[in-house]
């Protein structure tokens, strides 16, 4: 890498070494099927798998999967189940670890047309906002509009600190997305990070799934970038009353959660932020 | 919209309006077949529709597609084939413009395994940043190792504050990704933004090819965030030599530049950056 400095008389070029965020493609398989493929930082990737099915709706406690197992590129699954997903792992033949297959529990049915991602926006029903909207709370199993958690500003306002504390890998590489579940009280459970701003909040729903935590009833579910549709239907998708940004929502995830009882804070920096909806659990 | 501001003794909460970016749902067909969904800002759809298509290699010159319009939600498709997207349309009874519908030149081949998104990582030859990188090399129409294009390094300084110059709705939303397409020299040709930063780059792309200007040799590619493998990719299918981003590349978005002879740089701020690869092309 070659570091430009114009900020003295002249250029300057330097060397340098720079430490980047882990980018590799990883393959989910249902029952052996190919399901998605999704770009993503290596590393928590069953609670990733498993997030990626709460948030399309089809998972929602832990036993609804019997096995998750990685499988090398030949399409013979390794008859190795791990424990959790590790980046430094390899198959012996040097494959590495990016595609996963996971057996469902026989009561769990696959909807035929959840095999294509975005299937939420059916073309028979027409593609607007409104029914995207509809097709959420359709599938939607807990719904938040009776959940009365609170939380006080000043503890909405520690947030991103306690996130920034966490991660890890930010700092190094300045390249991550980061997403991350609280108590009402700002107790930290759990924070994930991804190239991908979806997979950073699939693997925290992943992880409380597998730990079986399924609603998320009284959470806070915190993300470092934008609040768009997607990262609001995923909150909702867990059972989560809270959604928190540091940047701006989107028009249209604004009207979800509106719509939906969900309290969507942006703009959540120093000690200031907008509370776009449910402002009533918020003291 | 409730802002809250803790800044001063006490919290005051304030009544506010703030603009959001718009989010809608985009359905792209093919010949009335559907082909993939975006939750994208609606606006320049057709360069949208036009520029994931050539990202996805199947377009490269402007008389590769007979006609482009939008289609009502009831699938019958408007006999009005728009010059351009404009989100303040909507057909007469009231449905917003959510469904382009692209017919494709008769020797325009769309290869089976295109229907699915991410296809370029197929199972059959296992999944890994070796593999996929291969198979962007595969479907590559215009190499860019040769491309001599020379940007200097002040010119570089100068590109983050000409796209927030042209950008139009960041300043009120603070939400929209930006991807702006310049000369050597600096000249700002084309500058889009949406709520997605891959549908900015490909409205960039989709532009470029309906005024038919692929392969894009010699221009430079400038991103508002981070820059990504697809990103990377993108900017290939385009024949772009460059491609600047004002925050991290992530690991395979470098290793796909550096195999490709593309030149990446990442951090470009105030008068300081980072150049990943292809450091020959910035004198």
């Amino acid at each position: 890498m070659v570091r430009l400095d114009g900020t003295a008389e002249g250029l300057v070029r330097r060397g340098g070494e720079e430490y980047t965020a882990a980018e590799e493609p990883l393959e989910l398989r249902i029952g052996g099927q190919p399901f998605t493929v999704t770009m993503r930082t290596p590393g928590d990737d069953f609670d990733l798998v498993a997030g990626h099915l709460v948030s399309e709706g089809v998972l929602a406690t832990p036993h609804d999967v019997v096995r998750m197992k990685f499988c090398s590129a030949d399409n013979g699954c390794s008859s190795t189940a791990y424990v959790d997903g590790d980046a430094s792992l390899a198959f012996a033949d040097g494959d590495p670890l990016n595609i996963v297959d996971v057996t469902l529990a026989p009561d769990i049915a696959l909807p035929e047309d959840r095999l294509r991602r975005s299937s939420y926006v059916t073309s028979a029903c027409g593609v607007c906002g409104k029914t995207s909207i509809d097709a959420v709370h359709a599938t939607m199993r807990w719904p938040v509009t009776e959940d009365d958690a609170k939380v006080s500003a000043q503890t909405l306002f520690t947030l991103p600190d306690r996130m920034r504390d966490a991660q890890k890998v930010f700092a190094k590489t300045g390249g991550l997305h980061a997403a991350a579940l609280f108590t009402p009280e700002g107790e930290l459970l759990c924070l994930r990070e991804d190239v991908g701003r979806h997979n950073a909040v699939d693997k925290v729903l992943g992880w409380a799934l597998r730990t079986d935590r399924l609603p998320l009833r009284g959470h806070v579910l915190a993300v470092s970038g934008r609040a768009s549709f997607e990262l609001v239907q995923k909150a909702l998708a867990a059972g989560i009353p809270m959604l928190t940004a540091v940047s701006a929502p989107s028009s249209l995830a604004v009207t979800l959660a509106a719509d939906s009882g969900l309290t969507l804070v942006g703009f959540l920096r120093g000690r200031t932020a907008n509370v776009y909806c449910g402002a009533e659990r918020i003291v």
